[in-house]
């Protein structure tokens, strides 16, 4: 007896896939769909089969693009011999909301984790190395997040790449944010804002 | 300077349509398919596509099936006298698993909720009140949930049953759960079991 129709319970069942989805979120979002005018389902069916159709990796940066190269790669007015590199495109686009960085970018696309598997073979390093060759990269500008995975692969990074290239390396500087109370800021961020204390 | 691609951005808008699904979810949800293989966006989007193509309302009883009427409404093995009235197509599933009840459904698909401006014309109470009238109904049995919107659905659904048929209407029962501690029940169960006591 099917009390719930195949097609809603294969619905269900594709929703709850994803990630951080539940069977009663899947659940919910189906019954949601089902509820409201067919034309919303399927402009979200639209969309989700356009998103492979449409979307490709950036060569040369590996930012997904409609284009290849991306608009970012291909722009001339952006310093060529600087790259900045960071670890999802989440992460780009939070540093080009702040319209201050000029170079290009280059995305790893996650941070070593030995625990889940990811090695330096499963991010985009060897495209890193190829391209400091071959566009005259000078600055590699590592943007990793301060998080334990964060560090670790920006020091593989620094070696990998002092062993392999002469580029200068440079990083984020780290210490108080802006407007935090320094009686607020939590240990590890204050001792490293004394060692990396800036005369004036 | 689009940093994020169109194709992606419209994922991310489409996804954050869905109830309780914000941005940051979505965006989530959008680039863990972006990583994946694209066969999982495609099944994705073949389910949502097929979700009104192959699902209809059940003329008789408003249960989503994709057959109409649906199977429980055509199965002769069940009570065509006795109709439990529910919420939600969910509650019609926890009733189904207790295989406890051998009669029809009639989904209200709501409940009674002016400040949402739900109303009895939004819910299938007509549908019910033909169906009574043409299939012979003897016995409907409220199934609402002891909530303060289904509690109400349930005194409006008595009284308008009540003026315009004859049918004989039931409720389930309230009282204490089973396997509950009485210290540990709360006041509002504790006086339903009282004033519904039982004689042994
Ligand atoms: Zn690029
Ligand atoms: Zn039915």
């Amino acid at each position: 007896m099917n009390v719930i129709p195949p097609a809603l319970a294969r619905l269900i069942a594709d929703f709850g896939r994803l990630p951080g989805v539940g069977r009663k979120t899947a659940s919910r979002l189906a019954m949601h769909l089902l509820r409201r005018p067919a034309v919303e389902a399927q402009a979200l069916a639209k969309s989700l089969t356009e998103l492979h159709q449409l979307i490709t990796m950036c060569s040369t940066c590996c930012a997904f693009s409609e284009a290849d190269p991306c608009e970012i790669c291909c722009n001339p007015d952006r310093e060529q011999g600087l790259v900045c590199v960071v670890e999802e495109p989440a992460d780009l686009v939070a540093i080009e909301k702040t319209a201050s960085f000029k170079g290009k970018y280059h995305i790893l696309h996650g941070v070593l984790s030995p625990a889940d598997g990811i090695g330096p073979g499963e991010l985009k390093i060897d495209r890193l190395l190829e391209r400091i060759r071959r566009d005259q990269v000078n600055e590699v500008l590592i943007a990793t997040s301060s998080t334990v995975p964060g560090e670790a692969t920006a020091a593989y990074l620094i070696r990998h790449l002092q062993e392999n290239s002469k580029v200068r390396i440079t990083r984020l500087a780290c210490g108080i944010p802006m407007g935090m109370d320094i009686k607020y800021a939590d240990e590890l961020t204050l001792s490293r804002a004394i060692a990396s204390r800036q005369q004036q």
